[in-house]
């Protein structure tokens, strides 16, 4: 099953060196899901091609404009391009005052139902579920109420050997069946146990999403069997001060939480505009957990 | 005296084939006054190295998004880079409200004065006066309020004929007095007359801003004395019935309005997303006036 997640920006408060500020799209088994969408993320599609109307969710984790000034031109492009299907979307309580006052004003009725659920960071776990996965929200701990994500993959069925099936002449109508545990019985009475003629599903993968926040074992502890984890490193850990004082982290940091938690892949984004160059805060953060990427725009990381 | 006009944007509704939505940044004597402001506004004013900071007064059109979703990271931008000086803001009633809700719910507190002052399309006329220029609105017609603009140089103070005051050691503090027509007097008690001592003014220059509208003689009546003229051409005139239910204007109408008030240049912007090539609403306009140039992004023009 695909598991990927593709970055559209990774600047944190303005755009600065042509980064543009905090947006990515999760894609699962071909379903779009978006987490922030900080101004100008649609021209980012444009860009790396992604057609808005496929996105089915998105999620924004806090109210400050980098991560959600480019949710309204989204929602209104959206619209105009003749969108049907329905757009969920989940956020802070005041996210939906902020979209229908500036529908009134423009006139714009919607065509396609947008589904809110105000997102209760005093209160976070399963918020969301689908066939192929679950959305977790985690306390992150910003200068204003702040949820992280984590996205897992459902376990999935066990895989049919195709290979046996097809020597027994199993026909294939059967094979949904069989993947669900039930065995396989021939014209002449011979059972096939499923479980002789599957083989184990993939073990389901976990993303989990950090920003904006201060190191804080409250949203650490929640960060269980996660493959890989995006955490924001605004700064370098030599202005550790600043961080703290503006409730983000250092790049130091957000490799401690991978190597802590024992993730697989740590990416890191939401950069300070005084960093043009992104080598050091790479080379911070490997120092501690060695698999550790710069979040770049455009680049599709494997979960 | 500089008078020019930046283009940041041309794109109507949405962006498209890396076009804007629409933007534009006049420069009159060194003061920056920005027109509209569409999502990815300041992106561009980073592409083009335009300093957002330079900016002294925005004017917004009407509430369609692609005019204004902009101005709220601009203004975010503005305050995050340290701002003091005061922005002068001239918009529907509705953008305050619009701007508030956010600064409330991001709990941001603007550092600089934000001088805002509500546009009625019903009642259009001076709005704004500097020493260097005023500005006018003019009644568009459009499916929700609209205004267009006017921007016109003041009447500038005759020039020093510098070769002539110099000759006749006229002291350089006495300059200022004599363009204002005040007889410099030498030692000897001779007079010279200010006016033999200076030449005549540039004459003032005008630039008109005019979208988004259907034709409408209301708007076309206040366009006098217009140097250049900025007109939406959302369309072909093939497509005049879509034009009208939209209430949006054709390049051929474009080309009529600049024609009929006898403009010496005509803009044309606000291009629909059916047409990636511009080259066909380019000829068409100037079939009709000839010196018609498409407002391409990043493109200076002299007023």
């Amino acid at each position: 099953m695909k598991f990927e997640v593709t970055i559209l920006g990774n600047s944190s408060a303005t755009p600065i060196f042509s980064r543009n500020p905090t947006s990515q799209i999760l894609n699962i088994n071909e379903s779009l899901l978006m987490i922030d969408c900080g101004e100008g993320t649609q021209q980012q599609m444009l860009l790396y091609e992604i057609k808005y109307n496929r996105i089915s969710d998105i999620f924004i984790s806090h109210l400050h404009g980098d991560h959600f000034f480019g949710l309204i031109g989204l929602i209104s492009s959206m619209n105009l391009n003749g969108r049907r299907k329905p757009l969920n979307l989940f956020g802070p309580q005041g996210l939906l005052d902020i979209i229908q006052i500036q529908l009134k004003y423009s006139d714009t009725r919607l065509i396609f139902d947008l589904n809110f659920t105000a997102l209760d960071p005093n209160n976070t776990g399963l918020v969301y579920e689908t066939r192929d996965f679950t959305v977790e929200t985690i306390p992150l701990n910003h200068r204003i109420p702040c949820t992280g994500f984590i996205v897992r993959e459902k376990q999935r069925q066990r895989k049919i050997l195709k290979e046996k099936v097809e020597k027994l002449n199993i026909p294939p109508e059967y094979y949904p069946l069989i993947k669900r545990g039930i065995d396989y019985t021939d014209s002449s009475g011979y059972v096939y146990k499923a479980f002789d003629l599957t083989t184990e599903a993939d073990v389901p993968k976990a993303y989990a999403y950090c920003s904006d926040t201060l190191l804080d074992e409250r949203y650490i502890n929640k960060l269980t069997k996660v493959d890989t984890l995006y955490h924001e490193a605004t700064f370098l850990h030599d202005m550790i001060d600043r961080a703290k004082e503006t409730h983000h982290s250092t790049a130091l940091e957000a490799a401690t939480v991978a190597k802590k938690i024992g993730a697989k892949k740590l990416l890191i984004g939401h950069f300070s505009a005084r960093y043009k160059d992104l080598g050091a805060l790479l080379q911070e953060a490997r120092s501690v957990f060695s698999n550790t990427q710069i979040a770049n725009q455009g680049q599709v990381f494997e979960i």
